[in-house]
């Protein structure tokens, strides 16, 4: 019996402000505001600490839907789970994923066959500035993601595809009220915090789904880079303190006409792992001679890029982190960016920055939502 | 007959002072440094007008053969031809290709089959600062092409594949000196001027290999982009007046172990173009199931980036001309070397930014250099 | 008889979207927002093409502002005229700027002697993009300041002391809609139209104020700089098509108990002329051993930063034209706001970047609000 | 009786790798390169870690000055200092400043009053990269500004001005190479590093000068900065691995016609520092009423910037740490030397990034050199 459903949507915008074409689909009748549990968005900031462009689009938004939703705009964000990944450098472009999820009715739901896309979603308690990039931020991720399967109804970690993390940062005023407390930050350094953040997120993950066995230490987020999720992509961002995750499966739950897949890009080169992961959904790249499965239709591309921290990609130098003239997570999504977009034929896709803990060292997981033809979704 | 022979080795470097590899290879008897006709290059700078990687580049290597070739210095570059690129964004990786000519006598090589890879140079006269990015240029630039296709012994046009061309910018100084001399320069950006003196190279290469019919008049230039050529690769930089021309293509003349051919990617994506590219080799990519055609290995790809003048890939915005902090030319370096380092298996490839009228508009050439396998060249 | 009051208050922000610090005057009674005609503020994006910031402040502080005066958010813009310039870099800080105006009964007016500080406002109509850096910018431009000097009550050309302006700029969309007509833009960079809208609109000061004698002509924009205004300052922004123009003078109907002065920077080291202007309304330096006079106090300074287009600055060459990293408007700027900084002691002044037109060639219009003391004001 | 002199010569340049202006005042008889002792240059590069610029600078020096000196070009190095800042925003101009000292023989300089301009130099070991940033880097220069100051025969701490050091940064390779010995470094980062390194050399001059009691630990190295040097300035460079350490102060065995003073700038906007250090050596300010004593001379004004690390100046919030964009050096590079430059008069002076220990926190240290005039020269 199938009980939930699950849409996503991709709608490209012309700003960080743009609304209408969500607002578009709404008066349309194709997009219910009131089933709207999280948009992912890629916005054209440089993803960095002083990266408004991802507040302004989380304000756009909240404005935008408060009226639907009946709620001040101040607290849609308490309803909607917003994750805007800054930065869409090269042929990257900007645009939201809107996910609803309704519950339905049995009724036809018993001739759907396979597991199909289910969401989950789930936040932490916020954390104070000293515990960002440490073990509190770790287990309470852990706690998170494990509720949020449970609301996917997702039962077996392998049919977890894809999880999503929006985690704080540290700013000069958050060092200073540690220190003021007599406690010291994992870092002093805005910009670097970005990566404790986003890597003892992604080893949360990795605990909540049985990727890592044995402890985890402070000591070991950004050193122990063999210690990883497949799965993990988080976002570090100035306008929070706590986790927010969302888990994208595959559920018998479901009754939605989308399936995720994924692979795990062992360097930013890895175009094999691209091309598998398209096919772990039934697409092919374009240039295939196969044609793809029936009807199926590429919804979206979800992947993190890293710049390699050996500073070699197969042997070759990389001066991704050696640039004082633009960071590295900038040089990544370029790149990285390139490659997904050439063998999925669009730039609009979501390649965010950073991948510490996520993916192997110097990669990291590459998922795709594909929409099902109408028979196979029937 | 064949009467001579060419050498191709691509060697990574620490640094754009860096010459220890060619000079190790030379100690090695792997290169005759007499025998070297061209080096190009790609270093880690911006790519931009205030780029000095590229003429420290040129400084150290002209440091580093004067002994070699008996010459002081300064005057290196009269004899060798220094084409630095800048620019390794992502996963672009810094190298040299060094290229050697040598007579051959005829012994042994009735028996080598088809045409193989040459080489051929020229350069223009200098230009005055007023003449960059107009006609001159163009006409200037037509006939060092035509004349570095006859040093190379390449008859038809058909069988050029690369022509790689050095050409110089304007800086507030040369603007200067044409409004003193009462005449304005075709830009008042030294920046901007890069796409002038690039676009009017690559104009000039149209012109020689019959790719334009008609005339082409000075408001053309970064204008008419449906004028290009298919096989242009333009690179300003400040240190030189005039254009260097070098001409890649295959010869019967050549008994090389080398072929080159090439393909034109229509927009930053398009991974099919390069592909082809590396199909009209003979080589595959590495995630293809067909092996690839006997032993033939890759020496290196070519290829010129840009973002799309008009805004967008197949549909989807691109923010790469509007932002401010980033120059267009390092966002599509950096995309079209992810896409060219995934399928290719390697980001030590030459891709230059800035492909105004090489290739459609957002689109560039993409060459391939292979080395025949022992069989096939013997 | 005095026939209105300004207010003046500065506000420090914590980023582009805090409003906290206005509400809270507000709140307290210090600021009647229905009196308020407009608010500049510098804000901590690039001050490029892709600064989202200015456009997210504007937003912000509509949303803020809207309950107050009764006005829809998308409406609160056609009532008070916001400008945000991008661009805090150096030791400039992120602020804002509250005028207000009040109409006055003359009870105590008649004791106040000299002329006060005096705001009024006028747009223009909606350009065209190819209206942009030509003589339909520049005659509309003059017209509207003309407006805004009838209702500040300004007579004598000589009493206007700062004309800021906010003007549109291209970007591809709109340089494809002119194309589209038929029509050329004067340039098909973005972030080069910015100068374009900003030297004429300054233009258009220079003519309302009788500093220009003659004919200007569509090819002396950017090109005569020996043609300005030693009051303008225009700001180039990606949210509007119009001129919106704020002229600050002093007149005689004023009975604000503030002073507004000015001079003009030769040059971005200009340092006597950042003392003149602090001069010109009661202010020394802080290091000067003369006591400023009485209890005057510093409200704001208001500045153009360039750099120079000769390339050098009294005969040193500098790099801020020749810099493909940093825009040479975020060079201009840093430096000219350490000046100021330093003679003015503090970081909190409007330092605006790109002075084309808006004083001599390098230079730029320096003007200070002070406070005056209990005693002068009543 | 006086046994040395110094000449200090400032020469503007046209680019990184230009030596014509140094080689045309050799030419001319006015410097006499066997007396070269050290070179302090900006150049226009980042300051950054691939700031090639400077080693670029080094090399061309060393290459021009090599045949003057008997020594093959790389070994030039080891008997001239060459220091190149890299970074010259702003109004900063690229130039040298080239120290020459000879033995004076007694006659005629017994007339000569007070102590004068003098120049010693030693340099450190080379440091593992562990050892960056830490206690041996700090023991190791204090030992080397004691050996310096003998060579420079100044006894008293209290004349040293100026003591600038070339410090080593860490490199993806170095941070390897320590981890491969079973070593942390001091950080992992590479732009990281030259923070470290700079901080620990400062603490060294410290020591050395007696400006610190008691011990210094490796963790108060970029944390308590409360320790510094009042005089030291400085510069992690790619290319050496240990500290060259020139200082410059004043002494009784000089004959130079220079004298050197300094003052301690508080913050970034410490107008009144650096008016006093202009004073110091019989300097005023260009808007000063007051004349400058006789025929004083500028010669070249030496100091460090940096964003202060509060967040604050003033009270007031700078954005400098939080921006991705630009690095915190450029911005308070551009800044300071706005304001050096606005009160001095000129941009060719040396301004330079990262002033951690060097001065207190967010402010630094500021030296004038001027030229006496013939009347007290003599």
């Amino acid at each position: 019996m199938r009980t939930n459903s699950v849409n996503v949507v991709r709608i490209p915008t012309n700003g960080p402000g743009d609304v209408s074409g969500l607002l578009s689909l709404i008066q349309q009748g194709k997009i219910d505001p009131r089933s709207i549990v999280a948009i992912l968005g890629k916005t054209e900031g440089n993803g960095g600490v002083n990266d408004f462009t991802r507040e302004y689009a989380v304000s756009a938004l909240s404005a935008a839907l408060a009226p639907y939703v009946d709620l001040p705009s101040q607290r849609v964000e308490q309803r909607i789970a917003f994750v805007m990944s800054g930065g869409t450098e090269g042929v990257l472009s900007p645009h939201l994923t809107v996910f609803t999820r309704d519950d339905v009715s049995d009724r036809g739901s018993e001739v759907i066959s396979g597991k199909r896309l289910s969401i989950g979603m789930a936040h932490t308690r916020d954390f104070l500035p000293e515990e960002i990039g440490r073990d509190a931020q770790i287990r309470e991720t852990a706690k998170a993601v494990a509720a949020a399967m449970a609301q996917a109804a997702i039962v077996d970690p392998q049919d977890v595809h894809f999880v999503q993390i929006k985690c704080p940062l540290l700013t000069s005023d958050r060092i200073e009220a540690a220190m003021a407390r007599g406690n010291e930050t994992a870092t002093n350094s805005a910009y670097g915090s970005m990566a404790y953040s986003r890597g003892a997120s992604a080893l949360g993950v990795a605990v909540a789904l049985g990727e890592i066995e044995g402890e985890i230490e402070d000591k070991d987020v950004l050193r122990r880079f063999d210690l990883f999720s497949s799965v993990a992509s988080t976002s570090a961002g100035i306008e929070l303190m706590h986790n927010v995750v969302i888990v994208l499966g595959n559920s018998a739950s479901s009754a939605a006409p989308f399936a995720i897949g994924h692979a795990v890009m062992r360097d930013a080169i890895d175009s094999a792992a691209v091309i598998d992961a398209l096919k772990s959904v039934g697409l092919h790249t374009e240039h295939d001679s196969k044609p793809s499965t029936a009807a199926r239709e590429l919804v979206n591309i979800f992947a993190k890029a890293e710049a390699a921290p050996s500073g070699c990609i197969r042997g070759f130098r990389h001066v991704m982190l050696e640039d004082t003239d633009i960071s590295s997570t900038r040089h990544a999504r370029a790149a990285v960016g390139g490659l997904i977009g050439g063998l999925s034929g669009t730039g609009a896709v979501y390649v965010s920055g950073g991948a510490e803990h996520q993916g192997p060292s110097g990669g990291g997981p590459v998922a795709v939502i594909a929409r099902l033809s109408d028979d196979q979704s029937d």
